[in-house]
């Protein structure tokens, strides 16, 4: 069997690997104040365009989401995401058992829209029993999104603007931010990102590293006292450096990049063989996820050899599934998917 | 200016008054130990119809929502209620601030029914990543809801059986409860309340006290150690027997019942002239409100003489409105009410 | 049997009560928005000199405890109070429950003082694992403390300067304040209490309301959006106007000064009795709570007569107990206790 | 300069190294659901002799114990410890954050008592106002404590039957439980700990592992929906094998007892030379840490060629330091410091 089914079934790159052999023994500080962190920090500022910046090593998405917006947000405040949003979803509620809210707005496509935001938030504004309501605070994107889609930079732009402008932080969870920065005809880039958003991640675990989020901090009133709320929820690791190490690799001579990018090109092939059979898709995307909607029987058909991850049936006999490239998977598989969506199809 | 514009405007009831003037100077213990509080809460247990009723006496709705769901649920848990509920919506977020997530269900009349209970628990249930998901552990029930609804026995009926069924608490807030029990044509009764449900709440401050609600419970994993969690989140009265003067008055003689029922009518007799005149409402109901969607130039005609709720626009020449009878409304007042209506329609 | 048990046994004070009959069927808007509560926070603007000082109302001590430290707190810091301090005891961790841990330091008489504070905060700013630990932000004091002991002027000044320097809040809890005000001997006046806090609040429960302390605010940064947090914490009362009434009456030439210091003089009345007879105290006061400690046998004689609150055992043949007098309490009563005093001691 | 800092310095033990290498590009599925997690908790309730044990990885200490706390408390409920305890000075209010309240009791040593437990929790279900104060529900221990310090089997079974009669949970933080395990003349086994508490976890971060506690549940209370409790304080790793491996190598062949072992003995030389030269200790151990209180010209002299941790000024003339050897700990530096002990003492 071949699998296709996401991008964090393996390890993780071997550069990382082998840096943790050779690092094994080295003696360091602890809770990642030795160098390693050090460097993979100033890697990270470097590439982002701005010594400036905060950057803090975490070890997953969901406890990055949940210290960022309870270090951000006061009680009675809510993050504002897509209905569709990991945090509104996936996470437990981890966000509400910080105390706060998360105000769901409809989404089709899991973005976003700036004026959608400004709605929201001026529908808040001017309502006389506003403070019987939580109050928007914090917009939370993904990028990509849960169903991989992607901001483009005045999309990004126009949503910061709106928050800059009504006074609330833009938060981008970027679990897979690799593959949204390298997908063949986006345009945001990480300086984007660190000029545009308060607080922002750079996925690891989805994007070639064994475990560990990089989150950035541009706004001074979130990065005070970061490191408090980190030890506070319990992300502060003893062995920092483990972290520091996947980052340090990664954003070691562009890494980071060329892994992701090497995943959406295996992704275009195989939404070209798609897009030729006439296969439509939940969305249309253009990085690492594709969600095909596949009738029945081709589905069992393909079921036979690759792992896929379904999706949802969407009629009687149709469903869609998600079928997702990483860093890690072979060009073979990629050619036997290929071949085998040519010849079912 | 005649103010139909909710039920809240007014001290309490004289009966409440004259009881506060005698007791003033009575000494008694703090924190609802006293004879007051113990006289009230063995009226409501005769009133439910069940002896071994736990009743807490607290100072208003929001307080009694956050602490009865905080009592009652773990951390992962949730609680259900239609999107439109009033701790989805009205009360800043003060469940998610006790760290648990409110799941909203759709809901046009702003009631729930069991079978979308039934559904969203077992799609809980069947989902393979649910343990990534708030659990559903509580149903949130208004009666009325905030739309004025109410449920009917056997609606309340089903959605206790499910609830049963899947382990789930069923909670009701009766922050207007005197109105729904007396309107004509209702059929839930205290008793069956206490039967049906694990907790609710007899709302006294929109039924003729000066402030309260009076929690019963009937399930005793909510019940036990109910008075830390009412300390805990500072909803315990010092001088405790103000709450139990409310509530031993308004359960002396039936006094809830007919202050209520008197309401009841009031809203009948509007209800009938605006039917007459064909006006539409946004829902149908039978408690003390009503939702009347009018044109805009009778609108601007009433508001000469009456004080309304806006309720929103409907459209370009139309906006819905509440009006509120209450246990506190002058006869002359719906006489007034209606002669205008007549007139203007 | 007469009373001396505490200072909330009663109901309110007759103008209060006057004013409540009076205002019965008066329509008000809800929440506290109505012109009741407008005049009193003006009268109590003017007694602390401060123009811009925000007041709110709520109906009790833990209540204004719990949401002032939420208000004013980010996720990570700490209230500082004396380990005997009622938040640190005798609220059911009610601050923990909105997340924050108390740090206790150690008091003799309920008291803190500005080199402790500062040697606390130093220790944490000093210590290289500081955010391995909750950071101090907030110093809580009561004023008169749990023991009925009161800061001086000057020891006031000090901790607020300490506060300021090291950028922490201060807030007074003052459920008893009317008595410390007006205390032979002391010198802090509320004027001084608005310029040296962030924040403290007037009770009034334990002063001649029925309910409710008045929160005063002058650092706006705990100000900001206080009516949303009142709101989630279930602080935000419907008929806000019976709160508005309590402080509005008490704050109408000088009532809630005069009655305090009635209770007071009555007080030394009974520490005059005590200091001839020789009885020590748990500690020196001079407001309406004594602390003597009585033989065995004397205290047996009393309780024949008399109810005061048990304190402690203080060893094989002695017992603490607390007398306390009140706005409340007959001239008579005092005059039969100090009898009884003499005749037994 | 040869460090004796602390036990995480290094990275972990190479056979988990090996393994991590040996299973890269394995494909698994997500979340701690694979079967390296699966054996590795077989293992470990094998070690326990339990197999009704619930076994979960998590990544640190301080999660650990936030989690374990949130998952077995109701909100009014209380942890006590030590004053000294881990969750009640290092872990930055973690559990206070979670919304309960740590309750501290002296201690000389870093442990507590059974009548010492007994005694807080009948002073509390005495106290007549017992509802107005944390409910103590949880006790904490370490074992090792924070001294290093050991309960015996008696003492612990002693605390046990006392947690049982009162109702209340006992759970132990290992987080250096290897070297508490295999100390000389320690007499707590695995499988005591797995009869004598309902919930208990296994350090890995500390000895051996790259990071990583291994929590054993045997109270069905606390370990249902326990994988709800992970996701939402953000403790489920995406890569869950990594901690499956961690705990699956260390379990294999006792490879967990050999290691931590090995650093017990090269304290015990460490604390034979110190014994021999007369240095009085802060506390007398018997696991991998030391706290001996040496002279300043002693220290001086030490740490121009050893890396120590400072542990606090005893007297003018005397600090006292943490010597920690570890699984990773050369035999060669411990000869050498055993050498330069006797040399300058």
């Amino acid at each position: 069997m071949l699998s296709f089914q996401n991008d964090y079934s393996e390890g993780c790159h071997p550069n990382i690997l082998a840096r943790l052999n050779q690092t094994n023994f080295l003696q360091t500080p602890g809770y990642g104040t030795d160098e390693i962190c050090a460097s993979a920090a100033q890697r990270i500022r470097a590439a982002c365009g701005g010594e400036a910046l905060a950057v803090h090593f975490l070890v997953g998405g969901t406890q990055a989401n949940l210290i960022v917006i309870a270090a951000a947000l006061r009680p009675h405040q809510a993050a504002v995401g897509a209905v569709s949003a990991h945090i509104n979803v996936h996470e437990t509620g981890a966000v509400e058992a910080t105390g706060h809210k998360v105000l769901g707005l409809p989404s089709a496509d899991g973005k976003l829209t700036a004026s959608q935001v400004r709605q929201a938030v001026e529908d808040h504004e001017n309502d006389p029993d506003r403070e019987h309501m939580a109050q928007p605070k914090l917009v939370y994107l993904s990028h990509p999104t849960e169903l991989g889609t992607l901001y483009s930079l005045s999309e990004l732009e126009a949503l910061s603007r709106v928050c800059r402008e009504k006074g609330l932080y833009l938060f981008v969870d970027g679990a897979r931010l690799g593959y949204g920065l390298t997908a063949r005809g986006a345009d945001v880039t990480l300086p984007d990102l660190a000029r545009l958003c308060d607080v922002f991640y750079i996925g690891g675990t989805k994007c070639g590293a064994l475990f560990g989020e990089a989150v950035v901090i541009s706004n001074p009133a979130i990065a005070q006292d970061f490191r408090y709320c980190l030890k506070q929820r319990g992300g502060m690791l003893a062995k920092g450096r483990l972290l520091g190490i996947q980052f340090d690799e990664l954003f070691r001579d562009g890494l980071y990049f060329s892994i992701c990018e090497k995943a959406n090109r295996q992704a275009d092939r195989i939404r070209g063989v798609l897009a030729k059979k006439g296969v439509p898709c939940l969305v249309s995307g253009i990085t690492n996820q594709i969600f095909p909607i596949l009738p029945d029987p081709v589905l069992a058909e393909l079921e036979k050899d690759f792992v896929l991850s379904p999706w949802g049936r969407v009629d009687g006999t149709h469903q869609a599934v998600r079928i997702c490239t990483s860093w890690a998977t072979p060009e073979e598989n990629v050619d036997e998917l290929c071949r085998a969506l040519e010849k079912i199809l």
